[in-house]
């Protein structure tokens, strides 16, 4: 049988199949505390920043405890499967009715290459995928600029890339950058021109098969079509197309982009195996947290009954607005710096449907569609492509667009999200949908922000009271970096948290 | 157990986990020839076309016979594995010792969306994942225009987006557009530029975070530090950095691109179990194809012995320029046509390495390296990331590159292409190297070519009589298609030849 197929390039040989193995990431640490410690340090707060801490003082020896409020680890690095319940501030409550593999990740959702997260999928044995963050065959649909239909990716950079080479090449051609750069720069800049707008030798920008084919090209005979009714440069700048391009440049957001297979919840669920599960204690609200002259107490309660945890140092890495409604004795200069951290909004609808009519019909294979509407972004799903299923997530939005969706029951949210996606998709997108599942941060217990608007960002002088101990407490959380709404700053703001804690330790 | 892990969201129910089926593809037909028969069909070739032929006649009730010259299924489509073995047409004989797991696609690696090659896919039960095409990350390194240095795409992007946005900016606001454009879509333009470009509101362009940074942003106090050294408009267009964008502007290489999980040899192994191996004849080298009156004779070797086969009618799908080669009556104009396809060469080879040290060391996961070195393009691997190891394509070149590579042993190509990488990549190109395969199409054995240059095009009246039948011959390959070097131009090519044969056989 083996020797049939491998004539066929089926299994060249028996011990090509026996070579491919599951995947296993190599161990290496790349962040490790040097020296160890037994000191006993109490995290609040069993989100990335918090989970983060726990793993590498853990690594270098020490006796943490994690107090989790809710009933699972990750914080806001929440994956929802068929069969996960939330209930919200307002008491919505859900349950997710998501097929066999099927799930949306309600918070983080993309990891950019150079972000530490991928470090730490690395070393946790997490294995990534692309994550889909832009496609030329997504659409952008201006309904408020007065778009009448949705336009491809692709067509409205050819359009828009044409009319601006177009303008560009025409503006040397006549002189009016004779004054700028050299008469051989201006040569050199109308090849780049010529290519970058696809304009031709006259310079004029009269479409380009890169918009798309209404006819696809095929076998002899079948040339295709190119798509026709090109607009004017004046329609093409009305629309507003052009505002989406540069979200693909920012150093956060450029392709490639990943995420872990099966869902980003794989990454706290590895640190917490890693931690080790006899030190998380989840269902513990902290109510309480008292520094000491040799240590630190925290108050919590869990299944109804009040507790304390004496420990050597503590981490607080739970949300700033949280920690602002928690008794401590940290001092004022504390209390104000975490009022002054705003929680922001942001909510997420996943839809999902019974085919994958995106991909069958409109040749959508994951990616995002931009909008003008309130549902602000469209994503399809980056995996299980040409499955039975797929869950798109039918809006992704932020502020008071969010705040108004949450502040509808989600049947509501579903028919709201769902009649605008029509305008975009027809009715399938309504005809196909089998369940749906909404979540929105500034409502979700214990959580209460999607992220945080830190003004002056977060080395501003009213935030200093967090970024250094108070007393045996330290502080850490996204927050508190550069690189707020990401993991990356859950990740190196508890990298920060933990050295600073450990030097002390170990002076 | 399960329930202490579904506390930390590891397996929140034990349904769920049953709940994660292995992929399976929805078995719809995309194209089904209408009507029965039972004609025997004997198809010359068994590459992407005379599979895609023999399986949809197979659907519709054919008796087809596929005669392949090589001992593997899949003709240019061919993943190239650890054990797998080759002997040029100048001698050079290989066998790949990639490690487990690894492989290097040598023909045909990726799919747009909108190819039917992803409908087979989708009907065959191929399960297909992200083709890396692009990658911000990746490096440009035009060393022959006087780049000292590779640059990254996305620091080369933002530079000369940055230029051409205030070139255009002041121009607009210097009053060189007033002519031809509106005060209102000017006002609009310069929006869009602000933001294409990064420029701000001086309309200057003086570097940008779109570049990348030296320190990437991190913990408060650390904001990260932008790349230095904003290089010169006048330096900007003179490295011909620019000249690479366009490439993901077209319709068939934009993002998002895919490829089969595993190797793209999957979709002729799929082909293959789906037409019935009985029904494929591997090592069966044409020698001759006769028509007669009332069908075809076909002559064939394998295993030394010349045999002939007869059928209703042929398909003769393998490469125009080696039927060239073939016997056969079918008329001084047929040869004429076959003749003039012009077989073009391209080669790639894999390098495989002990560490993935462009993912650890220069965060590339994936995407391509443009150069104007003889290696024309260096592609990162698309799967397996954050593994062990990984195959690099170190060179992917066509025409004179990849003759002058092709004339080299293997062993001498390695020597080149690593010399080469090094000057991109550093020495971990060579010394982190554990093997390489070459492989070249103008000199693999019943192939000869890479693709085909059509002049005109193949609807050019010289080609004629190859899109029609000479007599009950039928031509297809995607040199017959407007998709040329496409597994899209095969697949069509082989739906237009079936369909012509099955319109005459129910007339």
């Amino acid at each position: 049988m083996f020797a049939t197929m491998g004539a066929f390039g089926l299994a060249p040989t028996a011990e090509a199949a026996r070579r491919e193995p599951a995947f296993q990431a190599p161990r290496r640490s790349d962040f490790t505390l040097k020296g160890r410690s037994a000191a006993k340090v109490v995290i609040v707060g069993g989100g990335i920043a918090g989970l983060a801490a726990a793993y590498e003082l853990g690594k270098a020896g020490y006796d943490c405890t994690v107090l989790e409020a809710r009933e699972r680890t990750g914080g806001r690095n929440f994956t929802v499967r068929g069969g996960d319940s939330t209930t919200d501030t307002y008491g919505n409550r859900q349950t997710a009715r998501f097929g066999g593999g099927q799930y949306m990740n309600a918070g983080p959702a993309r990891i950019p290459q150079w972000m530490v997260t991928l470090d730490y999928c690395r070393e946790l044995g997490v294995p990534i995928e692309v994550f889909t963050n832009v496609n030329a065959n997504a659409y952008i649909f201006n309904e408020q600029s007065g778009m009448k239909a949705p336009v491809r990716h692709r067509t409205a950079k050819a359009d828009v890339y044409g009319y601006v080479a177009e303008l560009l090449a025409k503006a040397t051609d006549t002189g009016a950058l004779d004054r700028r750069i050299t008469t051989e720069d201006q040569e050199r800049l109308l090849e780049f021109l010529k290519d970058f707008g696809d304009i031709g030798d006259t310079l004029a920008y009269t479409g380009s098969s890169r918009r798309g084919y209404r006819i696809d090209p095929a076998a002899a005979g079948t040339p295709g079509e190119e798509l026709g009714f090109v607009p004017t440069a004046s329609e093409v700048f009305a629309s507003g197309v052009g505002r989406y391009f540069s979200f693909e440049f920012e150093y956060d957001q450029a392709m490639l982009m990943f995420q872990p297979v099966g869902g980003m919840d794989r990454i706290p669920a590895a640190l917490t195996r890693a931690i080790g599960e006899r030190r998380i204690r989840t269902g513990a609200a902290v109510s309480r947290i008292d520094g000491t002259d040799h240590g630190v107490t925290v108050t919590y309660t869990r299944s109804g009954r009040t507790r304390t945890i004496e420990a050597d140092y503590c981490i607080a890495a739970l949300p700033p607005n949280i920690l602002a409604k928690t008794s401590h004795n940290l001092g004022p200069a504390v209390q104000t710096a975490l009022e002054a951290c705003r929680p922001s909004s942001a909510g997420k609808i996943g839809l999902e449907y019974r085919s994958r009519w995106w991909e069958t019909d409109h040749r959508i294979y994951g990616g995002i569609t931009e909008t003008d509407m309130d549902l602000a972004h469209v994503w399809y799903p980056s995996y299980g492509f040409h499955g039975e299923r797929g869950v798109v997530i039918g809006y992704y939005n932020y502020g008071s667009q969010a705040d108004s969706y949450a502040a509808l029951t989600p049947r509501e949210r579903e028919a709201r999200a769902v009649a605008q996606g029509v305008k975009i998709h027809g009715e399938k997108y309504r005809s196909e949908l089998a369940s749906s599942f909404s979540h929105h941060w500034r409502q979700t217990p214990y959580v209460e922000a999607a992220w945080h608007s830190m003004a002056g960002g977060p080395d501003a002088p009213v935030f200093a009271p967090l970024n250094q101990a108070a007393g045996r407490v330290y502080f850490a959380g996204d927050y508190l970096s550069h690189t707020d709404a990401w993991q990356h700053g859950a990740f190196t703001s508890a990298r920060k948290a933990v050295t600073a804690l450990h030097t002390r330790v170990l002076a």
